[in-house]
């Protein structure tokens, strides 16, 4: 059964769209109408509020969060994409935790391109800070292009000698500009839903000319993740981006960090998605679930008994 | 705490030894005692029974074991170690699971060396299918070299046109008897249990000669996994083993497996026996549990649902 619902997803993904090049509106409506389809699970509610200078959807369950906050960047090649648009995966994280979660509405290229992004997504962590939570309740989570945000904020707050969050969890992240990864040429076909040429062409409204060889455009490649916290980072082998996930890993491991790579087969980008319909989205979405909950557990005990 | 904690168990892992070469004898005999520290679960009860044709210790709950069978081979280099050394493990697997396990008194070298012990797993594997156990409740657990078991055995079934189990959930597996992985080198004096030269004195004696280049000797270097089920392979830094998993885990990926490969920083191999003494041993074990839960489940459902 679950080879047939992988087949369904990628038979809906590979409907035919518009040739050419489309317009950032068009891109974005697009986005829209298909991240609609999506299952919002029940028994969560949501305030609209800001966070730092941004707007940011608060997504809780309907009887109130336990202690500790997700602080989620949604997908959408830092052109497209909300935080409505990405409410389906925070719901169900949310949900499956029962931590509360901002969900932010960072600037988008081409309008804004980087750093922009990561300036409002550092700010928004500088503010939950500033409201008083400590950061060992605190976890990044992401998808896609989101999912490169938890990575690089978390590299921007390190730098600004801010203390780093107790978790990451990315879902398909973007993490190198540089496009080096044999992903982007060994899943060209296999993948249902980018090409080369489609993540270059938001991709340059992001960089705005800008050298991708930096640690905040291409952490898989070029980030020393040293002192990062427990990161749980996963991908599909349907995707173009995998390798971005597998380098990432690499380097985590290297600089001694606590990291799940958890590959499913035959699943596209951010299958996650898909949970409701797609038994491995709500697998994988009850595994990030379980990581939220140990590290955020933990690092919270661990900060009482010091106390 | 837990960097305490780690540190606790790196210095009773790094306490003086004796001397040179031990006899096979001692060395059994040091690991019953090391083992024989290890928490053991409550709510678990045990029975000796025989699978195949060798003795096996049937590790259930109290109450009753749910639907499926855990067929887990211990660790100890395939010359020591047996079901009891493995209790901890297996009773903790057992106990967050619900499941009823097996572990195997396979045969060890130098008495019976390769293939020896994977002619005894695989003769335990069929006999859980003779006794009409579906494969899909199956999942096979391990430590280091029964780590290494879970995926020979695997290799063997398939040989043998068996259907193959549900999951495989491996604990710092030996998978590489060329022992050509960069952590060999690269984690001698950081790895607190083990050196090239004792991975190579207890390695001799199950090749006995034999030559290492084979899939079943060497499987992260030469196995072609494809059809293999889901892998989740857990792994501590501080291990000159670690590149056997690293390497397995990007063959998997490349076969179409479905594979978590679950990294923990700073500590030692099989960190997971230290469950109720080191809070990352029992989120590993944890992790493992929620793993085979989804496993089981999710192929018994889809077993159900074609009938």
């Amino acid at each position: 059964m679950s080879k047939e619902q992988r087949a369904k997803v990628d038979a809906m993904l590979r409907q035919p769209r518009p040739e050419g090049p489309r317009s950032v509106e068009e891109i974005r409506a697009g986005f829209k109408a298909l991240m609609a389809q999506m299952t919002v699970p029940d028994g969560i509610r949501t305030t609209q509020t800001t966070l730092g200078d941004r707007p940011a959807l608060y997504v809780e369950p309907d009887n109130g969060p336990r202690a500790g906050t997700i602080l989620y960047f949604h997908g959408g090649g830092w052109v497209f994409g909300s935080p409505e648009t990405a409410l389906s995966l925070t719901g169900h994280l949310v949900a499956k935790t029962g931590l509360g979660a901002y969900s932010l509405d960072y600037r988008l290229a081409p309008e804004h391109p980087f750093p922009a992004a990561i300036e409002d997504t550092l700010s928004a962590y500088r503010a939950l800070l500033d409201s008083g939570k400590d950061p060992s309740t605190i976890a990044f989570a992401g998808d896609s292009a989101g999912g490169g945000l938890t990575v690089t904020t978390c590299l921007a707050a390190r730098d600004a000698g801010l203390p780093l969050p107790a978790a990451i969890v990315a879902f398909s992240p973007g993490l190198d500009a540089t496009r080096t990864g044999e992903s982007m040429d060994t899943k060209t076909g296999i993948d249902p839903i980018f090409t080369r040429e489609a993540v270059e062409h938001t991709g340059a409204m992001y960089l705005a000319g800008a050298d991708p060889h930096q640690p905040l455009l291409s952490p898989a490649v070029l980030a020393d993740l040293t002192s990062f916290p427990p990161m749980l980072i996963q991908v599909g082998t349907n995707e173009i981006l995998l390798d971005d996930s597998t380098r990432l890993a690499t380097r985590a491991r290297a600089a001694g960090v606590d990291v799940v790579l958890d590959i499913t087969a035959d699943v596209p980008h951010v299958f996650q998605a898909f949970a409701g319909v797609l038994d491995e989205a709500d697998e994988a979405l009850d595994r990030a679930a379980l990581f939220l909950g140990q590290r955020i557990r933990v690092a919270s005990a661990a900060h009482t008994s010091a106390e």
